[in-house]
């Protein structure tokens, strides 16, 4: 059942079975196989994540090559509300862990917010990452070829940057190792500071040996057209060529609302899991790029199936057998 | 590019960087990924397994729940030759490690067939497994039934079964346990031995404790129409109502190719790999139900990810730098 800001006070004197924060990919694989165990979850989707974002989902077996990922996020909504999933737009506020169950803060509305409060026995952790991009005067100008030719995941997009002029913007200077990744794709490939921070001189060398310039006056804008990179401007007046490029500066990630749970264990801002993508909480578990290991759109699939999965087999074992009662002599 | 008999003679003095047997799921997601870091790869799909027979994939994001597993495989088969990849159909004979290669020889044609060999510096095993169905007089009725109403999978379709009358089939008494996890979609279960074997005192006492009836005679036929099962008749001439049921019979794994590599790790006929599907072979991986773990399409995709990008990583970090010759001083 879609729950909004008319009708979610039926739902706040239920325990949920699971509360999953995000509806991106992995949330809602989490759902869909959760809903099919028969087991009562709610999705709270705080919506624009990165996957809204991903113009074109390029590697994901099923689904045609130019499949944008709010079509995804669209179509697996609409299969997790089938299958008996709740869905709130919300965000995530604050989880508190009351011992036997969670109480999950939500923030209903940007404007005369509510904060209705959900609990569940177990919460999966599915909020994601977004990436960080460079700051110009002119943002509409970044958003008209991010996602598009300008990249965020050499994994994802790093094929069709093939021996094409590119640029690698990054925001610190440990960011620019990405060139010696990125080279496997493409060894044309200009490293812009946008002026944000100071370059050593090992880094400097290391540039120089594989050819690669380095520029370091802010960015201006990106030129082109109809999401096509051409290049890019600099403040200096600097033209640099470029068709494509890979924007390589760290990612935001939506996790603040765990940051009370003592027993989570981290690795920088990414939550530890194990196989079965449970946190070192026994009842918290983190899917996709919230977790350790690669952001792909089919790995946080697999995590909502492994999460789901475990959750259902704890919530089974612990319940009494059901018997065919007709069937049973009593003795 | 497809390869054929007619055609694959362009491909037998190729190295290959990865040969893939099985294109399932997890082959393609292989594939996919492989071509689009640029790596030359060659898929090898003999035809019919797991995922062709699957009628209707509930659970996958992204994709309608009543896709077939052939949809999917069509699909991601045309995606995988989009970006590179080259596949055969064909079936995989033997493989020889050569210590720095692998020797692959795959038989083409069912009569008057040829067995030509490629080569790659890494494999990949994704063939799967085959469930074994009840033997009854007229296959056709069985075919009619199993992967309709009459399931392989309680993860994908227990859901489906909920209260409803159900039959359980197993080809041995440990099978009957499935019992006691299918009993959460359904207590209505009756257990189905089709004659072919006995039934200890222990768990004929559980059975009765949970009402759950068990009969021993032969399957004569399975009962319904237009593949919605309505019951099944026994040799004994007595009829079960049921309009659903799990098959748990076990599995064919086609794996035999691999028996001759002394260094792989097996678990019964599951292989053992590690976090990136790798096997105990450093160059052989192993992907979906062929590995220990769920077996899922959702988990083969991921781990063709994995295998994927273990395998870039690893020849990506092997390969000198490219660089931009034109912008290096000599000195």
């Amino acid at each position: 059942m879609k729950l909004s800001s008319k009708n979610y006070g039926d739902r706040t004197d239920y325990l949920y079975d699971v509360i999953i924060a995000g509806g991106g990919a992995g949330g809602l694989s989490a759902a869909i196989y959760l809903a099919r165990y028969g087991l009562k979850c709610l999705v709270i989707e705080k919506g624009k994540g990165r996957s809204f974002w991903m113009q074109e989902l390029r590697n994901y077996v099923g689904l045609e090559p130019d499949t944008p990922g709010r079509k995804i996020q669209k179509d697996a909504t609409a299969q997790a509300l089938q299958w008996g999933a709740d869905y709130l737009a919300g965000f995530v506020e604050d989880v508190s862990d009351l011992g036997d169950r969670f109480a999950v803060k939500v923030k209903l509305g940007k404007k005369e917010s509510i904060y209705p409060v959900f609990h569940s026995k177990y919460f999966i952790a599915a909020t994601g990452i977004i990436d960080f991009l460079p700051e110009i005067d002119d943002m509409q100008n970044v958003y008209d070829y991010a996602g598009y030719t300008l990249h965020v995941c050499l994994i994802c997009d790093g094929f069709d940057m093939w021996d094409r002029k590119a640029v690698l913007i990054a925001a610190r200077e440990s960011q620019i190792e990405a060139a010696f990744v990125m080279n496997w794709f493409t060894p044309y490939i200009t490293v812009l500071t946008n002026g944000k921070f100071e370059v050593g001189d090992a880094m400097r060398q290391k540039l120089a040996e594989h050819g690669y310039p380095l520029q370091e006056a802010p960015i201006k804008r990106f030129l082109g057209e109809d999401h096509h990179l051409s290049g890019v401007e600099l403040a200096d007046g600097t033209i640099i060529e470029a068709t494509t490029g890979l924007i390589n500066m760290g990612s935001k990630y939506y996790n603040q609302y765990l940051k009370g749970i003592p027993e989570l264990t981290w690795d920088g801002e990414n939550l530890v899991t194990d196989e079965f993508c449970q946190t070192s909480h026994p009842r918290i578990f983190a899917l996709g790029d919230l977790k350790k290991g690669i952001n792909q759109v089919s790995i946080a699939v697999a995590d909502g199936t492994l999460a789901g999965t475990k959750i259902w087999r704890n919530i089974r074992r612990a319940a009494p057998p059901r018997k065919w009662e007709e069937n049973i002599v009593k003795t």
